[in-house]
């Protein structure tokens, strides 16, 4: 984003200088013009969209959240008219995003298939194939020449959301093939489209996870993705921009997820989410937390006599009971990357225990002898001993736990990366610290356990 | 993945039944044939591949860690007309990672146009669009008419990646213009190509970091960049299923670092890799993260008297410790995905922080409410006084520490992602034990501080 131009065109719009707002921002990309949008008030916004040409194409562009803030901005007249041109998918994003008065005051601006349209695609539940598809692309049929395809596609491309993958049905509208506009090049003009076609075709239904059909995407490198229902009907498709957007979208949730913040689409932005938003979207981890917490005290007031005996052993307690908690958190981490990428699949859960212990077991001796020479130093050679045990105790229950975890809940039918860093920290910080004061209590000679 | 196909194959195989696995797997798309391949023992996937039609296709799907092994068991023949046959950035990848010794026994089985393209496109530097881009495009000249372009487009198609964008370059290969198969297809067939190109090409310099060029692509929607020297040169392209590719590789690095895991291309796969590069991973955080516990021991150290006359205290040091930590990890982390998406810059850091500390609050007075009733049963009125404050004081600069540093990390030049949980966490475990232990002394009427 270029900040001085942002700063231009502001100010010639606070000087009421329409006309040179223009010309700053004509000669842009519509991607550009629209992220220049998204950073004034909804109000220049809409006035500049007033007087830009393709303002539907650069509307479709803009981040759907602000598209509904602009929509009270603009005139009826206008608004039908961009809302119109939008591509399906963007215009039924933005129509969901209204409220029920807001929506009902845009549908009679519309024509009748386009409401119709809206209507059906609407229905479709959040993050599923039917929710980010679009109805717009190019269907033929079989016993067309490849000359007379090129022809239905080249009357049908103004309202396509891509022409570079043509799809055939037969006449109940069931997918039957694929052809490319590769292939139809490439094709001498009077072959038949059903020589040509690929009837094995990638498909999604329409009731598939967006974040399933993102990867197919991605695995098959398609353009676009045909969508049917369970009958085998061509409900729409999604193109492999979109695909992007989901699997971009989709790291996100992981990534807030993981680092304990409840993630849910549309996604959170930081900069413009209400102060309450953030707020509730923090304090649910915090506050399980806080209930985990006590589980730690709770096993520390079972030991406290231990601990009022030996006071050094609170010194080395933050480091103890921090060291499971990391070391879980980490195989958490990759645990659940791992799952979300597919790398691994749930039969491979014991081998993986297997390989976790040893490099657990690894990682806690080298973590034991960095300890061992402070506890030496601080205390005596018996805890430096109670240090050494602990540690490497502490953070193999702790990998393992990490790395179970997110299992479970996959086999629970939760999302593994609820498996965030904090809830797992939280239960190896409490299974440390009694880990930690038994060894203790043992070693230091105590009786009260 | 089909886990029965697969035990089908690897059962035939093992049975020295080739035929029987050829038919298991010819109907197959070729994603899917690299997938069962990459799930066979090296020795099977070549006596496979050798049988398979499409084979240089299948092979160039195949995950680039496992050709490097597959590159030993092919014949010098075999692997001279599958390596021919890889698109040019597959070829280049798959080059990189062999050995000296290996390169220089395939380089002489190549075409000399093949060995130059490979020597220059591995010049450029890991993580760049140069070391990601193709050699294999469409160009044309803007003297064309568009039947002509279409003509010169059939000739090229079997050796370029895509064919949906042509590039218009001047006699010194200067990129001059971009035109799509879309624009070709709608436009009149005697049209001249410099009347259609888009001189406005989007464009990546070869340079530039493999993350902007993914980044550029999803902005503009775009099925290909074109790729250039600071001349204007026209160098290759990189597709949008690479970009994809790139996309998802970046987001794996974020979280792994997030989660406190050292992470590098090529990414790390939690079942092949070695339990020592496992090991080596994750030992760096683990053990700086003892050093910094430490801190938080050294502020026990200092209080010990106050605590082991109020061993009450130590119930709750896990509980504020954590919390501090707890928040912090979570601004740093909502801070470093807004930083690498790109949603947030330097310049909004005040006004951030403004927020931050809003936020903070509010959570803070919800867990200082929550903890307070605790202390109150646990201890008395005192005890539940010191909870309240500390708990406010930790949440309130922990967020700002976990605020901050992911900021101050990306003004040194550093990754942002760097200022992971586990660091951020550490930092605020001991201000928190500070805090809280200061507070309690001073309310507590001890002296020693």
């Amino acid at each position: 984003m270029n900040a001085a131009l942002l700063s231009q065109v502001y100010e010639a719009m606070t000087q009421f200088d329409i006309e040179r707002a223009i010309t700053l921002v004509a000669g842009m990309k519509k991607a550009d013009i629209a992220e220049v949008l998204e950073h004034m008030p909804a109000q220049f916004s809409c006035q500049l969209l007033e007087h830009l040409p393709r303002r539907a194409k650069i509307f479709a562009k803009i981040d759907p959240a602000y598209q509904a803030k602009l929509v009270h901005e603009f005139s009826r007249a206008s608004l039908a008219e961009i809302v119109s041109e939008m591509p399906s998918d963007k215009r039924t994003d933005l129509f969901k995003r209204l409220d029920s008065q807001e929506q009902q005051a845009l549908l009679p601006a519309l024509a009748q298939a386009q409401r119709e349209d809206i209507r059906r695609l609407s229905t479709y539940q959040e993050e599923t194939a039917g929710a980010i598809m679009t109805s717009e692309y190019v269907t033929l049929n079989q016993d067309m020449t490849v000359a007379e395809a090129m022809q239905t596609i080249r009357l049908q491309a103004p309202d396509a959301e891509t022409i570079y993958e043509s799809y055939i049905i037969d006449e109940k509208r069931h997918l039957i093939g694929v052809v490319s506009l590769h292939e139809l090049v490439l094709a001498p003009l009077q072959q038949l489209i059903r020589e040509l076609m690929n009837t094995d075709v990638v498909s999604a239904y329409v009731d598939d996870d967006q974040d399933e059909v993102a990867k197919k995407i991605a695995h098959y490198d398609l353009i676009a993705l045909p969508v049917i229902d369970h009958q085998g009907t061509l409900l729409g498709i999604v193109t492999y921009d979109d695909a992007m957007d989901v699997a971009s979208e989709e790291a996100n949730e992981d990534f807030l997820k993981v680092g304990g913040v409840e993630a849910s689409a549309p996604s959170l932005n930081i900069k413009e989410a209400s102060l309450f938003l953030l707020y509730r979207k923090r304090v649910f981890w915090l506050v399980i937390l806080v209930f985990g917490s006590l589980l730690s005290g709770l096993g520390i007031s079972h030991f406290e006599s231990v601990i009022q005996s030996n006071i050094v052993l609170v010194f080395f307690l933050p480091l103890l009971v921090g060291s499971g908690g990391n070391a879980g958190s980490q195989s958490a981490t990759l645990m659940v990357r791992a799952l979300a990428t597919g790398d691994v699949v749930m039969k491979d859960w014991f081998k993986l225990l297997g390989r976790e212990c040893l490099v657990a077991l690894g990682l806690g001796i080298t973590m034991a002898i960095a300890v061992a020479i402070l506890g030496y130093i601080r205390g005596d050679a018996m805890v430096a001993l109670v240090l050494i045990l602990s540690m490497i105790g502490i953070v193999l229950i702790g990998s393992i736990i990490g790395m179970s975890l997110p299992f479970i809940l996959d086999k629970l039918g939760l999302d593994p990366a609820s498996a965030s860093a904090p809830l797992v920290t939280s239960i190896c910080d409490a299974t440390g610290v009694i880990i930690y004061l038994f060894i203790a209590a043992q070693l230091l000679n105590q009786v009260n356990i």
